[in-house]
């Protein structure tokens, strides 16, 4: 990590991406739509300018993201064989623990790349195209294209919207500018099917997944003169509905957005004695102090932890600690 | 209704408001986010051009617009005692049923205009500013404040947000393009906290809604291989949940966004013998004629009806009915 962040320029980038011939581009681990639609679209725009390109990542490209052509050409970084190459690029990974099994490439990559718009980005690599300034690692990419003055075809338009939408919750948060939605128009002006993604990525929802949410939302609860609400998931759940915990993923929201609330938090039982908690705030709290407090971490307005103790001990500890921080 | 559908330029619609002094805006009957926020901008399009404006509809203003500010001048077109003015306009109305009360006013009116981008449209004013191209009435209000070469003011921006973000579904479906986007751009310049009012049109739920939605999703069931999902909400439910029928409004989309599912339905029992059906469907199915065959109505991807009988046999005939459409 070096301490000064001196961000390199687009036109720097590009010189390094044109000097070389075999490139590997790398995603980082637990991959969403950002990281894997930039990569795709870098890796289209690699291929048109005559390079050889070697998708990585650490994990599988998750199913919802299988919508996206050509999602199978991204190997395990576990499994990639290549040992002569000239750069890799990291996409999305604010830190090189971001690379995953990866990591070894990267170390021994004659030219290290980083592109990210994380603002905890740790400028970890010999260039450093970082803007934390934009919402998504593929508003990065996309100037790549103008920069590299290439039109963008019509089968990487939904690569780009991919990772435009996901890291703004299909445009309800985050750095969303006028360059953001400039950027989307052209998306639609070069063909993009944006009705046919947006349901594929942002409405459809599986099964599991409101079998759950159906649970946790009969348990809905409030304290503090609804300030605070929490919905709790037990083994029972679990079993009844024949899911598994991972299928809850992103249900607290539920919670969070609804009239007066400001702070939240879902209680999942993983097994006996064992319960995460996902804990949600609007500003001007913060719930990263309450999972530190818990031993977990996060973000200021998302974070979380997990507490070794019985169910009802646990959720009653935290409706403690969060009542002490908004009441 | 005219039967040649000549829809009036731009320039005429801007040269008619400029003759006119007194001016009376209207929006649709159950107004939605469309219609309010054309209505809201472009009262303050013709107050920066001078007129005085008077704002109407049949219905009040819901709860969810109040986050746009000035909704409060919204007048109920019942209450409305203005008899003298030159120029009466409907935003967002395909035809004049949808006026509701304002209809005498617009009877009377020596000037009737009609802005919208309904394909249904009935061409009823003697201006018609209609292009069914666009995916919002507020993109054509957006038009019209390029045309007058007015600024969009900051107070402005959340008005044509609502307006194009509630038509799309938050940019989910209908007819967006490269300029909607530049517009949505344009706002984003002109100082739009599209985070603030993304959040509170299109994440925030109410209680009773949720409510309603556990309830409904624990009711969840498929048929015909997964290829039709359906809910059910009865008397007992609204009962238990110390819930009204209407807050179920949107509920059925749930149902829909699911894997492999081509049609659905939900079943709510509004009282005793009375079942009301929500239909939706995906591309290529048809579910208004469905609705149809009930004797109901509505659009080809989501439609609706009501069978007086008990709530098992009519959920009996709508699941055969369906099966048949899509098995």
């Amino acid at each position: 990590m070096t301490n000064r962040k001196n961000p390199s320029s687009i036109q720097d980038t590009l010189k390094a991406i044109m000097g070389a011939q075999r490139i590997i581009l790398c995603a980082h681990l637990q991959p969403d739509g950002d990281t894997i639609g930039s990569l795709l679209a870098m890796k289209a725009l690699l291929e048109r300018l005559g390079k050889e390109v070697t998708a990585i990542c650490h994990d599988p490209v998750p199913k919802n993201l299988h919508i996206l052509n050509g999602w199978e050409a991204v190997q395990l970084a576990s499994e990639c064989t290549i040992d002569r190459f000239d750069l890799f690029c990291a996409l999305d990974c604010s830190d090189s623990d971001r690379l995953g099994d990866a990591l070894p490439l990267f170390n021994k990559a004659p030219l290290k790349m980083v592109i990210d718009h994380h603002a905890s980005n740790t400028f970890y690599g010999d260039i450093n195209y970082v803007d934390s300034k934009v919402a998504a690692t593929g508003n990065l990419v996309f100037r790549l294209y103008e920069a590299a003055e290439m039109e963008i075809p019509i089968e990487v338009t939904p690569y780009l919207y991919a990772a435009l939408s996901s890291d703004t919750g299909n445009f309800a948060f985050g750095q969303m500018d006028e360059e953001f939605f400039v950027q989307i128009s052209n998306l639609l002006k070069a063909g993009l099917d944006i009705t046919r993604y947006s349901r594929a990525l942002h409405l459809m929802k599986e099964v599991d997944f409101v079998k759950l949410l159906s649970r946790a939302l009969a348990s809905l609860s409030f304290i503090c003169d609804g300030k605070i609400s929490y919905m709790c998931l037990t083994q029972q759940d679990f079993k009844e509905s024949e899911t598994a915990p991972e299928s809850a993923e992103g249900l607290v929201n539920y919670a969070l957005n609804l009239p007066g609330v400001q702070m939240c938090f879902l209680a999942t039982e993983t097994r006996e004695n064992r319960v995460k908690f996902n804990l949600r705030a609007i500003q001007p709290h913060n719930v990263a102090e309450i999972a530190t407090h818990f031993g977990g971490g996060g973000h200021v307005l998302a974070a979380g932890c997990t507490l070794e103790m019985p169910f009802e001990k646990a959720v009653s500890l935290m409706k403690e600690r969060m009542s002490q921080s908004v009441c």
